[in-house]
């Protein structure tokens, strides 16, 4: 029986999502946890995509295999209590024997939050990113609406990105703003390695003024890392959902 | 020269604010980098009260006294670098020789925040009281509006409150919803011990129809700490801001 699983995590403490010898992380924990359940029998799971150390999870999808007569709905409870409380599963479902948690992704949707805050506040030190500067919230929007639809996001992906097919569809970036924090949404297709994070930092550089938002456009046309703006820090990112339709 | 500071802190690895032998404490970490910054003479802090351990502030208020000729601006600076990164000193300006941080508060506002997701967010578990029953919000508005105005709140707080005159005078309490959280914020004049977290303990309470919401009236009327709601627990709670004026 294939289990497809919503799991939610505060990566403060893990060395990233993927298992690394020695390391806490998050597949590690979770699998550790379902290979007690079955009797020291090792269990896989397979996730919608790795995050990076300090990157938090809201809604990321995994999904495993198991002989255990267990009804789905139980899951949850079972591994909550087996696993720290910076990681939780969210629901659990029975999953087509066919269903795939990483090739079968339609879209994902991040977060990322900033703190505009003049110092960094200290209960968001480790779930926002400190930003004091005066951002030009507008010139931002104007650049995301520029990155949205498909383009070849080279210029947008870490320089180590081994892919070759880098055209990727962003079906919207927002910005919101909730009182002291900026919140970037960001909707797509698939995500290149630190896509999320060099759109936010790009962006935010968008924000000082040190890029005009037409300058963009440019920087997606260079398919070249240096054309871009910052990589913005991991622990403001958020995967916050996985879409399978 | 009197100092008046604004700091913000995250209280989990606090045991509260006030000063105790051996334990950290929020007060003891501010006195001890400014008795370093005079070059070991002690200096006392004066807050505009208490906060128990696990509770969070974003606008406690401070003041203290120096002889050091140092701008009050740079204040924050200084010992931003002295203490640790769950504390902040926000802002600092120069009081007048009269003010006192706790005799001369005007009002208070607190906040109470609430995670309503099924299972409880990992990145909010420090910081927001997981609640996942159903909650009636219309009905914990109408059990708050009863509570606003000048009422006799020993029902409200701690049996252990020695404070003779209960009296206090509340502006507000607003009940307010961003997506998977409820807020409560309650602005007045003064907080009797473990007020805010007994109210909200009677809220939520109301909100799953333990109680109507016409029973707070009674809670009042009868002076007694037993009439009403639970208190909720410290770590949804912070002291938001404070106003002198």
């Amino acid at each position: 029986m294939r289990i497809k699983c919503i799991v939610s995590y505060d990566g403060s403490q893990f060395y990233g999502y993927q298992v690394q010898p020695g390391q806490r992380t998050v597949q590690g924990e979770i699998e550790e946890a379902l290979s007690e359940v079955h009797k020291g029998k090792f269990v896989r799971i397979t996730a919608s995509g790795r995050t990076d150390a300090g990157v938090h999870a809201m809604g990321q999808v995994f999904h495993f295999d198991t002989d255990l007569q267990i009804p789905a709905a139980k899951w949850p409870v079972i591994l909550n209590q087996k696993i720290g409380r910076d990681i939780a599963i969210l629901s659990a479902e029975e999953a087509s024997e066919g269903f795939h948690a990483r090739f079968d992704v339609k879209t994902k949707e991040y977060r990322y939050i900033i703190d505009k805050s003049t110092v960094a506040l200290p209960f968001r030190r480790h779930y926002a990113v400190h930003y004091p500067y005066h951002l030009n919230v507008e010139a931002m929007r104007e650049a995301a609406a520029h990155l949205e639809g498909e383009h070849d996001f080279t210029s947008f992906s870490s320089a180590k990105t081994e892919v070759i097919d880098r055209v990727r569809t962003i079906d919207f970036i927002k910005v919101e703003e909730i009182e002291h924090e900026l919140i970037f949404r960001v909707r797509g297709n698939g995500f290149l390695y630190n896509m999320v994070r060099i759109i936010a930092g790009t962006l935010l550089e968008v924000g000082t003024g040190k890029y005009k938002p037409g300058e963009v456009m440019k920087m997606l046309e260079a398919k070249d890392r240096g054309a871009a703006g910052k990589t913005a820090p991991a622990h403001g990112l958020y995967l916050w959902e996985v879409n399978y339709q």
